[in-house]
């Protein structure tokens, strides 16, 4: 069995530790004589893998008591259109411009005809840090971020206060760092980068948002919905839901989300110092101090296309994949999530250090 | 490894044959080094899966090229609110009610305000048949059926006639047995119960239904945004369209559609005949004209629970789990999906006759 080190953006690698488990019971859970994913959902081997998966999320992410975790789908897009279908009241929603998802959601809004504000956005600058100083009014319907941002590389190392409730879209980087949920009201995440395969949505809600919605809103659109029935109102993702757990029971191992967030930020300076000791050979996109830990892109000096090709290339034959840059700004990419592990970080690293050394 | 006769009504049986394949390419897709889950849903060990499963979808269910095979998320559930939203243009709706699956989908239509019809129900009669002589008017914006009812156990043998769009919910019975496209709009189905795990919708609309949506509609609600971008606007649940693809290899290699449904009708029939040659100890649901294939619904006489629960223990004992009916008609149910072997129907016939001989 071959292995290689994967640094796409998304779906992304999965810890190897996980997928051997889920082979290995992958015929036969715990003696049941099925999958997991042949398992009704209202069963019991199932529902006490929902239920521990929640569980885990709330121990480890220290999520307060007046927050639901929901397990819904379509991913952050869907969210997109799910923020203002159950939080906009005809006051206002404001939204924070960091990169392509944001604007995104914003467009969302905009299609559903409400009141709403773009009070920050770092377009100007090609998306290159998160703007300073980001002010949501207090009584804004919601207030609106994307906490890391993949295609450009930029991560808010602060979440901003508010009293409006802050709606963060966490796709690229929850569970990677502990939160402040003092300042949080949804936190909301396609499971595909940091927390399992596609198809599973994450949402961490506070409780009194829920109650917020108007039953003009279709059922499977309401968070309410999900969170009376404990997102089994239908069929959720059941096999998603069983990967989340043990991405969860592995993340625990690992000394929990403040132990990953001491690696997450050692994987980081790793990459950030070949970038930042390279002579100018290798030009980070994002500004310093809205550097991402998840998510590191630079080019090659003069945006040399060929040597960025080459590079790839190299990555490739040396079992390194998904390197390539977004099309947006080019260059590279090397999305270091949860499950890569320092090892792939440091080979990478060495890569890039003799290829600037032969290149410069 | 322990596997038993699986008679859930879904999530459902897969067959061993596909999770054994995916079992031994979990870790390391065609010599990758990634698992399927792991891959970029734009990298092209993906996209080779996701076109290779749509035009097997196409060939073996005879789909004409003026339809489009779409892949999305939410259940058959966001279809029931997806429907209307996209089809609806300020004429009327009408629909067929034939229990749980099509009285919520007929919510629905309220919850948004349109003018809705009810046209035909057994509703009086405890949902067990499908009403005789359904009339949709062909000038509604769209008729809509739900074509095998996976709690009464009943099943259209033919697709009502109308010009209106007809849309059916075949969530319990896609990929079963052919189907007459020229009668339908759009058909669709969660997988996970003839198709794959839970967490994967799979739509398939005629080209012309797709133009209707207006723009107010949310772009991830929009037919028309997943059928320009083949089904990759957003992230798709790709592993669940990776395992559709090998059930669908599975499903060509047991003769296709043809193949699997002179196989169901087999299946059902041994079932049926059980009951029907019980001297009256097991009472069938539905009404003889109207037996689903995939879900065999009945009681013991008398509706004797003691009796009922013993025989699903017994059953349990005996490695045939699932077979407990759903509580709003009680007894039992056996749901025998495509994925159920001949083997597990006979199993079970066999049982059933020993435990009305002792128990008579």
């Amino acid at each position: 069995m071959k292995r290689v080190f994967n640094f796409s953006a998304g779906p992304a690698a999965i810890p190897t530790e996980v997928l051997k488990e889920a082979q290995e019971e992958l015929l036969d859970f715990h003696g049941a004589g099925i999958s997991i994913m042949e398992s009704s959902h209202r069963a019991k081997i199932y529902d006490d893998v929902h239920n521990e998966t929640i569980s885990l999320i709330k121990e480890l992410y220290k999520v307060p008591d007046n927050f639901s975790v929901l397990f819904l789908q379509g991913g952050a897009s869907l969210q997109f259109a799910m923020v203002p279908m159950n939080l906009y009241k005809g006051g206002v929603a404001q939204y924070a411009d960091t990169g392509s998802w944001s604007t995104k959601a914003i467009k969302e809004a905009k299609i559903q005809n409400i009141n709403y504000e773009v009070v920050a956005s770092s377009k100007e600058s090609g998306y290159d840090r998160i703007p300073e100083n980001i002010n949501f009014d207090d009584s804004a319907d919601f207030a609106y971020i994307t906490s890391n941002n993949t295609i450009y590389g930029t991560q808010y190392k602060e979440f901003p206060k508010t009293k409006a409730p802050l709606v963060i879209d966490a796709s690229s980087d929850i569970f990677s760092t502990p939160v402040d949920w003092s300042r949080i009201g949804i936190m909301f995440a396609g499971a595909q980068k940091n927390a399992g395969p596609s198809g599973l949505t994450i949402v961490i809600i506070r409780e009194d948002l829920i109650e917020r919605v108007k039953e003009s809103v279709p059922t499977m659109l309401r968070y309410k919905t999900h969170a009376e029935k404990n997102s089994l109102f239908n069929t959720p993702p059941t096999f998603g839901i069983y990967l989340l757990n043990l991405i969860m029971k592995w993340l625990k191992s690992k000394g929990g989300i403040e132990g990953i967030k001491e690696l997450n930020e050692k994987k980081a300076k790793i990459l950030y110092d070949v970038i930042d000791n390279s002579n100018g050979f290798y030009v980070g996109h994002a500004q310093k101090d809205s550097r991402s830990l998840m998510n590191v892109t630079f080019n090659i000096k003069d945006k040399d296309a060929d040597l960025e090709a080459k590079l790839v290339e190299l990555a490739k034959q040396n079992d390194m994949i998904g390197l390539k840059g977004h099309r947006s700004i080019g260059g590279l990419r090397a999305s270091i999530y949860n499950a890569m592990p320092i090892e792939g970080v440091e080979k990478l690293a060495k890569l890039m250090q003799d290829f600037a050394k032969e290149n410069q």
